[in-house]
């Protein structure tokens, strides 16, 4: 099977420049904001319950990232997604630390009701998003990748939505088709909140690219990893490849990201 | 008319490090903290209703900024702008995307009985706060941009404030003296929160010259206008413009700014 | 007598790679966390009272400062500082403007109930903390250092504690033994929350080497000592410095910091 030209995705978006509702926690804040100015999306940050409903029905898309959740932000949250679900507007689950404590379960197993477009996390945060399907925490024989690839596609089929696994390579899944994606950099997980960036802008790659999903979430990856990759060769540390990380975003063209990302569909998982 | 060294107001703003009380939003809290700091104010952020009046009234001017509002923030903002306002502290309001909801046009009407010393908007925010001015929203034959110009000098004249409008040219009126302001760069709507750091610095330049207030804030514009084209020059991207704006601001001479301001005094609008 | 090699504790802290809990300001949570990640240790962000006393029971180290504070975070770090006290896990008070208002004040006055291992503040955070332990603010006619110094060792004894007080030249003092730390770079206070990651990294050193606490505080301080003189060399101002600063810290070795840290033990204050 030929691959599409992931290159196109990234043309889509910035035509369309669309507008991503970000409802995510105080430390990716502004990171996050500048990751889709820098690719060409626009982000705007609102929560209050007041209007959160009324500005969600109008964005392109919706990033929810429960990273420093509370009460009145879980409410707003639960808001914001249904009212997305309503309009048949995609929005993002990004979990984080959903198996640290016991109120992150409970939001996390309300948020999934409003049936999330893509789930993005790590390998830790899918395995436990897995358990509170129902179907076990896996304490099987098989390795923990292997364990966490099987509760991503697992998850996928339960909630009828894409999952997208991050790590030293990642994953992409609807449940019956897989992508991997190679590529980033070490210093990535040294600055923080790129994983939370990376899911407001795979929220902008499915906005813009609605016929495509799994597609477009691969191409959002593909992005973090060719120009993960790029920064990684003029950083001297987090701080400068956090800026040139910025600066690549900026610079890669469609053709850049079509010839230049690895990756790869899987059979036969 | 020959026009005042702009060079003069940043002078005097080094002089006076003013203590600058930001109530804005989580976004842009770390990119103004460093602006301010950068060009040579002091910034303090702080909102608990506790203590928002006691702080308030020692702060040499308030930075109001909307952007990511919610119901104890506004309570908070109007306590505080109501204190500024008794103690004729200078105070700035930023009305973020004042035109996406209803929630936002309620809170800017109650937040526009405080008298702002100056407002700071792009074009959009102008023409929706001069809508709720009950002057109409303009529908007429007008461009854009005069319609907004006619806006802006309108709401001065209506709230006795500045209005200080920023785009690819920056305006700033008091209903009947007008400046225009030109330069920046391209890159710098691709860098998030940089207009809401604008409007801080604003206010720093409004406390440290209360005399003139109508220079300071062109002398404030006229800062970023310069301090942009300078970053520009060596930026790679938005990550490496941000970096090198922060440094421009700090190596600005009062000299430079007078020098390389490109402003005018309009007459006839 | 000799002093220890501070790289040691550098050294432990990368191979513990300890979690540290950050309570912290809007301003400073991004910028902490970065700082943290650079320099080898693992933030967390969380406040939400369903599970803050969950997640510090868990965590290396806990860090509390009180920049942004309003009531739901306060009574949120008083249920997080009333845990690790319980859990005998380290925890650190940074006191941001505790004398500015009096709400600040109480507040602080409460978290000293649980007993931080470590308060981190500038010269007049301590005198103003000294001031409210009852023992006067000392308007006497020693010179500000040498009171504020006198104030810094009462509040270590009184609280049992180590008390870090930062400035051009950095004192560490358990109320009995001291050192002093020397270096840094002007451009450090044109950089927004350094000292609130600071206090950050001296929890991940605390937590990382509970046997020596009062030299672990003085090798966060080196660290910040000495990454910050060689960012110094290379900035072009505040926003290259703050890049430089992240940079120098992960690329900072034990050895760097057993060699080039310039700190003494002072005897006979």
């Amino acid at each position: 099977m030929t691959l599409p030209p992931l290159g196109d995705y990234l043309a889509t978006l910035r035509t369309a420049t669309p507008l991503v509702h970000c409802m995510t926690n105080y430390v990716a804040m502004n990171s996050t904001a500048n990751l889709l100015l820098a690719t060409g999306a626009s982000p705007a940050m609102l929560h209050a319950p007041e209007e959160v409903a009324e500005f969600a029905a109008i964005a392109s898309g919706l990033s929810i990232n429960i990273g420093t959740i509370s009460s009145h932000w879980a409410d707003a949250m639960l808001t914001a997604t249904a009212t997305a679900d309503q309009h048949a507007i995609p929005w993002v689950l990004d979990p984080v630390a959903v198996g640290a404590t016991r109120y992150r379960q409970m939001l996390c197993a309300k948020l999934l009701a409003s049936k999330p477009r893509v789930i993005r996390g790590n390998a830790s945060e899918i395995l436990a998003l897995h358990g509170l399907a129902g179907q076990g925490r896996g304490v099987d024989s098989t390795a923990p990748t292997e364990q966490a690839i099987n509760a991503a596609i697992a998850l996928a089929k339960h909630h009828g939505c894409i999952v997208a696994m991050t790590g030293e390579s990642d994953w992409v899944t609807n449940g019956t088709q897989h992508y991997r994606i190679h590529g980033g950099h070490p210093l990535m997980p040294r600055v923080t909140t790129l994983g939370c960036g990376l899911s407001a802008l795979v929220t902008a790659f499915v906005a813009a690219n609605r016929e495509a999903p799994l597609e477009a979430v691969a191409a959002a990856l593909g992005c973090f990893a060719v120009a993960g990759e790029r920064a990684g060769k003029t950083a001297q540390g987090p701080g400068s490849f956090q800026v040139a990380l910025l600066d690549a975003l900026y610079q890669l063209t469609p053709n850049d990201l079509t010839t230049h990302a690895q990756w790869e569909a899987i059979h036969g998982v």
